[in-house]
């Protein structure tokens, strides 16, 4: 038979158990702070009819679809992300609580180009509040953001947020015609690559793909060049946008986010006021919120996401507001990891059961189910090894101690413990060893 | 704009908070057992070429996979299962720890038939033990899947247990070719049918699909019909494929899994040897286990597995042994349910903080600030609304208690506490709010 070569497919990864503990932590953080604010968890299906998700990310979202016709000949994809299907669940079932607050952490699938950092498979931690048109949960979402990236021992990061209306209101007051989105969208999604082309390029492609005249060009870069202090921003932008109801809307609603999460114990120097922040998926209407780590300049977003208060609609045919934040698990982590926040864990055991014979099996069966029972996450090896080899294993793996089992010991009822970072052997009765050894590795 | 219809695709699922919540502590009762015998997490992606995991599960389960042409006109699939990915990773990476002892928890996908209990996307939570011919690693999937099921409260089940050797040297034994493995993976199929279709119907399948003739179905069916205690039944094989060397050494792998399995703390009277549990997938090559739910006869199987020492060299050229056991999520979920072993909580929030006039917003959030700062899952109701319809919120969720701040308990600095079950009703000073209604609600 012929051998098949174990490969994976390329921007796929396995995370292997040395990562996958140190992600399961992320995870367990996230569980923890999405809880203490009141989110439900909620899952929805891998794949969706392709419907649910055209129309709703814009067109260079949504060239990245995997996209396939079923066996069944349905039109399916892989989700993009998390916030459309939660609009199509939020439509679909009339008896959920009013506000829903929930989190999902789970896959997401991008025919992305693969580059350092970036996947086509990659986990996204959302936490969303539907039903809500407070500015309260705009300032929930930052204090989520600020909460998780603390608890996890990253505390030199930003919080970027603008609100999408103050541009709008920018291109109304310079005569451009509100009601046409989908040039507005196109504007939104050339000035989103600002960060990663710079002025001059954004500035090409404000002028060939959106058609836009020099003098508008240079209004929206003084705009985008507005600095200072948070209030000194939003005076700045008020100013700017001042002809226009939208864009006036649009500052106040930023001011009260802003004031919000302080509120709510967010330290006020990790916000900013960030005219430049106008994420590149069409759905969003208001708010809008980036996260950098001060420390990798120039390494994307950690957590993001904004306002949609239109996207429900398209599933529900009437007005349901919505806001959320994602965290993007796998960026956060290789960005901790980079940072060296990351502690590996090479396994959860923490005993070895040695076996020195195989007549021995029950003996160290027996005695691996005893220490279980109190808590000690424990393994027996196996196999039919030389102790120097079953001590080398737990070595390797970091077992902090490793109970010795041979025929002397099973006679007299008592077994040798080696602990591992001392090698430091002790006898303890065989009828006392699971509670002697719990308090011997406390 | 056309509104389109939210809906799901057909064997696919929506877990909406109070069956997720539930759902989360199975998953949490799983990985503390998984890690109390020292398997480790690992992970891999949904997506893997189609070669491979075509050729490992048969004709029948092979129609069942999701295929499709990647956007890079790659060959691709949805994964089948968790078992052929640990494959493929057991054979990559030549440093992993060995034995190496994963869990993985993680959806699959078969396009099948939908019917009650069956679904297209389902979660497995899945043991393996790569690396040890110890039949010591078979009993400790048998141990895993009673702990677990006893940390779940389901104390009235049954693992039955086989060796696919027995059957082998069964049909060795009535003269059939033992190196026909095509032949043989058909008959197991065929017998892996008896508890849906019934003897009869099985009978047919093997004189007519796998051209048995009479007299040899009657002697696997005098096979399949022996009963009595496990050590009648392991004597009873060991007669009838007295003159197959595989056969017996089916009998005594068997004899010795039951054994040690018991070595570690499973009650005797929960493993049955069981010689018509097959297993449909072809990878199986010793042990196999099925494990039933006595109160709900003809549910199926809610954890099953086996031992597979052929698959791994299928990627890496040469023998690695390894056996598993993969827990059923979904129907073991709704096994649960129906058993009323199923406890559902609305939400994670414990204390609601009412809100009484859009201006004392801020107070409302630095309130909730407070109480998730002692770990009390705090919500905020941030709309304006009338008191009544905010408590029935809360009511509704099941919230044990809400804080009510209005104008006069901000100006007193005491908040009004309301304990939803009671209805009782007390003043706790703002300053000490945390402590006082963490002891409350403890």
């Amino acid at each position: 038979m012929k051998r098949i070569e174990p490969k994976l497919l390329k921007g796929f990864r396995d995370y292997l158990p040395h990562q996958m503990i140190a992600r399961k932590q992320i995870i367990a953080a996230a569980e923890k702070v999405f809880e203490h604010y009141g989110f439900s968890p909620l899952q929805t299906p891998a794949l969706e009819y392709a419907e649910i998700l055209l129309g709703k990310y814009g067109a260079d979202a949504e060239r990245l679809l995997y996209r396939f016709t079923d066996n069944g000949g349905r039109d399916v994809c892989l989700r993009y992300d998390l916030t459309v299907p939660l609009a199509r669940v939020a439509a679909q079932y009339p008896n959920l609580p009013s506000p829903l607050k929930r989190y999902q952490i789970a896959p997401v699938w991008r025919a992305e180009k693969p580059a350092r950092g970036r996947f086509r498979e990659f986990f996204q931690c959302d936490v969303d509040i539907v039903g809500s048109t407070s500015l309260a949960a705009d300032a929930e979402c930052v204090a989520v953001d600020n909460d998780l990236l603390d608890a996890l021992g990253v505390t030199h990061f930003q919080i970027n947020i603008n609100n999408r209306k103050i541009l709008t209101g920018l291109l109304e007051s310079l005569g451009r015609d509100g009601a046409d989105r989908q040039a507005e969208h196109s504007i939104l999604r050339s000035i989103d690559k600002l960060p990663a082309m710079g002025e001059e390029a954004v500035r090409r492609l404000l002028a060939e793909e959106n058609q836009l005249e020099q003098a508008f060009i240079d209004h929206v870069f003084a705009f985008l060049g507005i600095a200072g202090s948070n209030d000194q921003m939003l005076a700045g932008a008020g100013k700017l946008v001042g002809a226009s109801e939208v864009g006036c809307q649009g500052v106040e609603e930023l001011r009260q986010v802003v004031a919000y999460a302080v509120a709510l114990g967010v330290p006020a120097d990790r916000i900013h006021v960030d005219f430049s922040i106008a994420r590149g998926l069409d759905y969003y209407t208001g708010s809008v919120f980036e996260t950098f780590l001060l420390d990798l300049p120039g390494f994307g977003s950690v957590m993001s996401g904004g306002r949609y208060d239109d996207l429900i609609s398209t599933f529900l045919g009437r007005e349901m507001p919505a806001v959320g934040i994602s965290m993007g698990m796998d960026r956060l982590f290789s960005g901790m990891a980079e940072l060296g926040l990351i502690e590996e864990t090479k396994t959860p055991t923490r005993v070895l059961v040695a076996l020195l014979g195989p007549e021995l099996l029950p003996d160290a069966l027996a005695t691996a189910g005893q220490l279980r029972k109190v808590g000690l996450p424990t393994e027996v090896y196996f196999d039919n090894a030389r102790l120097k080899k079953q001590l080398k294993y737990a070595n390797n793996q970091e077992i902090e101690a490793v109970v010795i089992l041979g025929p002397d010991e099973v006679a007299t009822g008592q077994a040798t413990v080696k602990l591992m970072e001392t090698g430091e052997q002790t006898q303890i009765p065989l009828s006392n060893l699971a509670q002697q050894l719990s308090s011997l590795i406390a």
